[in-house]
This record gives structure tokens, sequence and C-alpha cells, in this order.
């Protein structure tokens, strides 16, 4: 049927394990490239260029957004972070489904300029987790967990606007289910418009007599 | 999250295998329920009244009509086939998975009475394999098989109608497909309202304070 890749957007609460489960999908599926994002903010230790971001000066950022370079790009606490869409487009074509972590505004960029995308909101399964995770990490300092509380709630006025909701119990299986929603879009009429075209013309034919 | 079953409509050419696709994966999954049919046709052998169809007269038939218990019907070779609502209603309240196989006409009323259900169109892997399917069952008059070709014109152009379509090229790996797209929509978020409510909620009582 369609040999081109599916884009997936993939958002949720801080803490709620996001990078986990796609790091889990990429390790046990091989059809899946990972966007590696833009980004103005300085390289944090075990970091690298190109695997962790694209580390860039905010010149060479603002350069890339007048040349409509990014798929979607925000400014957060002072830096900028973006979607290069070459590299996603590149591997989309090659037949890749490409994961894109990324907040909801940025989701709302992507879902305009690719309604196509598939994108998933990945929850925690209660009130309590949710709450544990978003406050508990006291390695951080008190204005990174308000910050990120403000965040959580302007995210989850936005969670209608996703495709799909995922509760991330169990790592396995909730990973086993991303990989199910993803592949099941492959199949999505749209999405496979010139096989659905070739088989009508077909029909046509037998149906007309030779 | 949701508890409610998700009903899937299954469409697809005559002799695509529609029916081995369902009955193997009723066989492996036990969420699934089958929508039963009525109809006005007479019984075959082999078949079961309450399995194979509920078998009715035409009075019986038109007073259900009248009392809007269908979520679809249509007559076709002049037999009424119909879908009963309440059946279907019953199955998804229970949390069962309910399977409809029907013609494109029925797809299209279901659709309208229950936009949350979910469709899919089964494809023959190509077009020799297609007609072959549609005109090599020497058993049948070939009034049938003119009536197949007429009516896969017609299925054929509405194809992209279905919310997916599913390629029967190897019947276990579609069977797991089908089952991947079914169980995929229950996290689709507009089936998940209350359970995202809930979670802004508390998020609201967190990042306000206590």
């Amino acid at each position: 049927m369609m040999d081109k890749g599916v884009l997936t957007i993939i958002s949720g609460f801080s803490g709620v394990g996001k990078g986990t489960l796609v790091a889990k999908l990429m390790e046990k599926y091989d059809n899946y490239a990972l966007s590696v994002s833009a980004t103005t903010r300085g390289m944090r230790e075990g970091e690298e260029h190109g695997k962790s971001y694209f580390f860039m000066n905010v010149f060479e950022f603002e350069d890339k957004i007048q040349k409509n370079q990014f798929l979607e790009y925000a400014k957060y606490v002072n830096n900028y972070y973006g979607t290069p869409k070459q590299y996603v487009e590149d591997m989309l074509e090659r037949g890749k489904d490409v994961l894109l972590e990324i907040e909801i505004q940025g989701a709302r960029q992507v879902k305009k300029m690719m309604p196509e995308a598939v994108s998933i909101f990945v929850m925690p399964p209660d009130a309590q987790t949710l709450r544990e995770r978003l406050t508990e990490r006291n390695t951080e300092a008190e204005e990174v967990i308000n910050e990120r509380l403000r965040r959580a709630t302007v995210e989850a006025e936005g969670i209608e606007e996703y495709d799909y909701v995922l509760v991330n119990d169990s790592l396995q299986e909730s990973m086993e289910k991303l990989h199910s929603i993803i592949q099941s879009s492959h199949h999505q009429s749209y999405r496979n418009i010139d096989f659905i075209k070739k088989i009508r013309e077909d029909v046509k034919i037998f149906t007309e007599g030779e």
C-alpha cells in the first residue's frame, strides 16, 4: 500500500515518561526515526550535538525562522526550540515513521502545516501519580517546578485537540499501544488514495467487460 | 479509561474474505461481539436463526422499520437486510467491541447515526486477485456474478468514505492489523472526554495550591 512514513506528535505532562516510551519503541522496532530538535539553550552534560539537539546560537536560529526552515518553533524560558523541517521530510520520504516529542504550541503548528500528522497525548494513570511526577523531583529548583505546573495547566487545556490519549501505566504495554496506534494510522484511507484509485479503475474495467 | 465498546463497520468487495477475518478475530480475542443482522430472505442450509441472521417476514421487518428499531437497513435483490439497534447498543454498553459486516449503503446510515463508529474497507492485494474473487465462483449463477460486479463498482466509488482500508493478503497478519486498528480506536481523545476532564480538574487544583 503506502510507502511514506507517518509523522507522530507525542506530547504529555512533564515527567509522564514520554522520553522513555519513545526510547523503548525505537529500541524494539526499526521503522522509527526520532526528530532531532534545534535549540539555542546551552548544551548540558551528556548531551550531544545532532543527537540530543542541534545546538545553535540565536542568530542562526532566527535566520532559519526567516527562511521558513522549521516545522514548528517556540521560545521557552528565553530559549528557542524548533523542529527542522527538512530532516523530518527526508525521513518520511524514506518510509520512516518519525516521532516528534513536542509541547502543545508546537503540536498545533505542526498539525496546521501537516494535518496528516498523528498526535498523541501521554497521560499519567491518575491524578496522584501526576502530582508526584510534577512536583517531586527534588533535584529541580522551585522555579522549575512552578514553571512545570504552569505548563501542565496550559497543556491540560488542549488535550482534546490531540487525536489520541495514551495512559502510561505499564511501560511495556503502553509502548506496544503506541506502536499499534502509529501502525494503524498507515491504513487510514486518505493515506492510500493512489491504491484506492487503482483498484477502482480495475473494477471499472472488469464490469465494463473487455 | 473508557469502558464502552467500539462499533466497527467492516465492508469490502465480495469474496475478499471479510467473514473469515471476522471469524478469526473472534476466535482469538474475546472482547468482540458480532452484530447479528435481520433479514427477510429465506434461511439457507446450515444457517441458524439468531446466529446467521434473525429471519423474519416482510411484515415484521417493516414494522420494525416503522418503530425505528434498525441502525441501518436496505433492500437488496427483493429482500430486506438490517441491523437491529438494541442488540448493538447492549453489547457496546457491556464493553464489547461490536463488529458489523455491512454494505456501503448501510455503512453510510450507521455513520450518520453513530459517527463514532470506526469503518474499515477490506481490499484484495491487487486487481488480479480481485477479479478472480469476483468472477470465479463457478457454483454461482451468472446473474449472481453480474450482480456482484455491479455492486463492486458501487462499492469502489465509496472507499474513501471509510476511515481505514485494510489489505487482506495474509489472513493471520490482516486479522492482527484489524485488531490493532480497533483497539487503537479506544484511545481516540473524543472517546475519553470524562477521563481528560478529570485530569484537567486535578491539574487545576495542584497549580492553584491547596
